[in-house]
């Protein structure tokens, strides 16, 4: 089969590529119904975190079991799955308390923009639907493995809750489902961060009630004025940068949340600054698995349309074009039809 | 009268100082009972904070109420009170939220090591026991100015709760009177680090079910194999240097929390590190004052005996004998008797 290789800055390649098989008798191959670019991939496709050879590409994820393994006994042939970029075995100290995304047996996913995938411990990993989904409900489904479930998880690590006043730092496809987690999780304002009139619309329809284009010093100044001055009682940081922390932090209220969802790159916290800021942080790779089973039924019960942040949909052999896309902000975020 | 002046690295003296009157209609003007040293004043004595003029010294405080500002209503002349080391009116939406430390009127404390001293915003930052306490009474109500608030919120930043396994960084009074606050919200396992003989013993007193010598990588180790590889619920940093914060993350399981209650001295925390670590982190300046009433109930009761952690007590004259005791770690910390 073919699938989705980055062999440096801004050479990404479909191409031959083995066929994936059972390795484990733990492990499931599944055939992806539809796959996605992520934010994240665009750090190495910048360059920004070198490529030191060839890589296999891709980690949402949602589909049709194929094959299962001699031990899987959760999800069998012909069951649509949704899994999360973490593979997980769901029954260890740190998955039992909803970390699975820091489970001891963790693996990671990669090579999901593909028309076929290994998912290793399946059982731990997978989330069937109860019916097969129609297919105007795919991309929303494909949204719960990654980018949904981790903006929901920046709106849950800064403890928003009914009548929260939340800002979101970030306008990509992670910001704008945390503000759609927000308004889910009762916030009672949210505060978009963003200059990019097509995602402040989307932004909007998810929830937003305000909209915020200054940067850095200003637009703390401009949160404090829309808070009276204390700050927020929630900053999802969906970036990752040291400017877009530093923003977090300076806009939250003494005893206030922030959560940190995107990998940090270049980011070190001063000690002091933290210590007189008074703000709770938390944040990390998404235990996206805790959260699959509700994101699975609000997406089946059509309360939440997470899949409208594709904007740009194309046939997988285009993946090239959905990179570029995204690299150049004309797409929010890429689909890939195998 | 006569009051305690730093000069500079080793250099305290107890000298002539005006006397407090008040300055502003919130103002109290109170007559000490007992005053101690912090190990927070050991930062400046020590010359790692540097000293540029010669600075009163003192912010832990009880005693008497002499004289009110016409704007005082809730204390009156004569009555017991203890306040914080962080002055607030107790009225701003930050106290409101609890972190009154953060209060949009602080003032800090100083001065507290003399006979009588200034509290601005009285009706915010003075709590008056019931009755006048016994003479018994006095170091633990001291107590709770500063060194119990502060174990206590380090307790709490950390989300201790009913079966935790908590782990406390640091042995000096605070770290101390943190193993205390641990036990008192219902912790199960509670592993001190200490390697000195009195404060292990004062440890156990207070309810530590383990005690760990080893530091750095060792201890990190140790606390894993106490913790079945997982790390503890919750970690109090009770030090505030990189070490001990370092040793704290680590310490900590993905999902649980790390406080941090002391004034952070060289400390930068790496993006990517929290970010895999996947823990809560929260500390500042104890709102000493949300707990107050709490504690001088717990106080007058009898349940909790915090001023076990004076183990020298000196006339206020001998204030330099005080800095260097706790200084050399001859003492935990010391009471001085005005």
């Amino acid at each position: 089969m073919r699938g989705t290789v980055l062999y440096g800055s801004k050479d990404i390649r479909f191409e031959e590529v083995p066929e994936p098989k059972i390795e484990k008798p733990t492990d499931a191959i599944i055939r992806l119904a539809v796959s996605c670019v992520c934010g994240s991939d665009l750090w190495s496709y910048r360059g920004i975190q070198s490529v030191k050879e060839p890589t296999p590409m891709g980690h949402e994820y949602c589909g049709y079991v194929e094959e299962v393994g001699s031990a899987v006994t959760s999800v069998k042939p012909g069951q649509f799955v949704v899994g999360s970029f973490a593979m997980s075995d769901n029954t260890c100290p740190n998955c039992r308390i909803g970390y699975q995304s820091s489970c001891q047996q963790r693996e990671w996913v990669t090579r999901a923009q593909a028309p076929h995938m290994r998912v290793a411990l399946a059982d731990g990993t997978l989330v069937p639907t109860s019916d097969l989904p129609s297919s105007g409900m795919l991309p929303s489904l494909l949204a719960a493995s990654d980018v949904l479930g981790t903006g929901w998880f920046a709106a849950d690590a800064a403890n928003v809750k009914e009548g929260s006043t939340v800002v979101v730092v970030g306008d990509g496809a992670v910001g704008l489902l945390g503000v759609l987690s927000a308004k889910q999780m009762g916030a009672e304002r949210i505060i978009a961060m963003s200059r990019h009139e097509t995602r402040q619309k989307l932004a909007r329809e998810f929830g937003a009630t305000d909209i915020v284009h200054e940067r850095g010093a200003e637009g703390v100044a401009r949160i404090k004025e829309l808070t009276k001055g204390t700050g927020a009682d929630s900053v999802l940081e969906c970036v990752g940068t040291q400017e877009a922390m530093q923003q977090a932090i300076q806009s939250t209220r003494p005893g206030g949340s922030v959560s940190y969802v995107g990998v940090p790159h270049g980011v070190e916290l001063d000690g002091q600054q933290m210590f007189f800021s008074h703000v709770h942080l938390h944040g990390g790779p998404a235990p996206v698995r805790r959260y699959l089973p509700t994101l699975i039924d609000l997406i089946a019960k059509d309360k939440i349309q997470p899949g409208k942040v594709f904007d740009l949909d194309l046939p997988i052999e285009k993946v090239a074009e959905g990179y570029a896309a995204m690299d150049e902000r004309r797409a929010i975020k890429a689909l890939l039809r195998p």
